[in-house]
Order: C-alpha cells, then sequence, then structure tokens
C-alpha cells in the first residue's frame, strides 16, 4: 500500500546507507536523459537554492557543481522527486555537454545485442 | 581519462557490489521519465530479448517483469547506457501508468523549496 511518502507533500528525501539519493538530468528542449548521478542532501539543498545542479562526488568524496571546471553547467527548470522519494529528476537546460568524453548525454551509445553502437 | 568502458563498443556493465545496475525509463512519445528501478544481469539480459522492461526488485529479492501482474508492461524501443557504463536508459512505450500510485510516472510531485506539489 501506498504511504504518506508514496502520496504526501511533504519533502522527506528516503536517502540510502550512504546519505546518497540518485538524480537523473533531462535535457527540457530534447527530452534526452543527460546523465545520472547522486545527491546528498547538501547537493541537494544547494541545487534547490541556486537552480543549478550540484552532486556529490562518489569518486572524490565531495560535493561538486556540475560545471564547476567545465563550465557546462546545468540550468534547472524543474525538480521532481519519485513516489517513494528515492530518486530525483532534474530537467535542465545544459550549458554544454553534459559529459566529461564530450558527447552532449552521457547515454550515447546503444546496446544491440551484445554490443555498442554509437547513437549519432 | 575516458577508458575502454566509456569510449569502446563493448557491453560491459559495471555492476555494483549487490549486482545491480540503476535503470531508467522514459516515454518515447513525451520523453517523461516514468521510473527508476535495478536490474541485474538477468534482467538486462531478459530486457534484452523479450523487449520489455524488466528489473530486479530489491525489497522481494527476485526478477520482475514490470507490469506482469497490472498489465502495465513497459514495451523497450531502445536502450542506452552511460559513459562508465553503471546506468542503463530504456526508451519504452507504456502499456499503462509506470507508478504503483496510479500515476503516468513516478515522478508526479514537484519540488517547491521544502514542499511537493503535484505536477498536474
Amino acid at each position: 500500500m501506498p504511504d504518506s511518502r508514496d502520496i504526501g507533500l511533504e519533502l522527506n528525501p528516503n536517502y540510502d546507507a550512504n546519505g546518497l539519493i540518485t538524480a537523473v538530468a533531462t535535457d527540457r528542449a530534447t527530452g534526452e536523459l543527460l546523465m545520472l548521478a547522486h545527491m546528498n542532501a547538501d547537493a541537494l539543498a544547494a541545487t534547490i537554492a541556486t537552480r543549478e545542479a550540484h552532486f556529490w562526488s562518489r569518486s572524490r568524496s565531495k560535493l561538486w557543481k556540475k560545471g564547476e571546471t567545465s563550465g557546462h553547467v546545468l540550468h534547472v527548470t524543474d525538480i521532481r522527486i519519485d513516489c517513494d522519494q528515492d530518486a530525483i529528476w532534474l530537467i535542465v537546460d545544459p550549458a554544454g555537454p553534459a559529459c566529461h568524453t564530450g558527447e552532449r548525454s552521457c547515454f550515447y551509445r546503444r546496446i544491440d545485442g551484445d554490443a555498442l553502437s554509437p547513437v549519432e
């Protein structure tokens, strides 16, 4: 049965054992999925306050603003949360490629059976 | 630096310590983010083979086909993987509401400061 977290209107993120919640960003203009990363409470608060996407870097164990070095920030136009409040959806206007490889989206390869092929 | 997992054309999913990879589904027609869940290798293989979304239920510790009881299956039109191969993007035609609450998308609430509001 749905509980209050599922259907209520109180923000109550369900962080995992490491204090993290999964966040994905899609392009407002194209609907394309750009990237998936993780947030801690500080990253979510910074994203809400600044309307620029912030995440928690698990590899570097630090808060990071997406684009802080590259300039490819994600301007956040809408923030949504899922039913059980363990995932965040950012609808964004990207200032540049979202992927560290230089691709517009991190999801630039299609799975074809056992192999991958570039989408474009 | 990008490594072969990032830029190569070999499918080599980077499962976590529990053998899982995060998967999100978006609606092919609207671009809307419908749901986020997890897959193990069997769920990914079943999804590739059947073109219907399968996931691993962490709460029930079993493979499940989305919609196996509700009929609200997700017909998969495209499967993509991200740069470091630890996330899957399914582009789908949903047969019904994706959310167990009956909403079309699990992400049916917007974060407004400290509160939530329904999107529609």
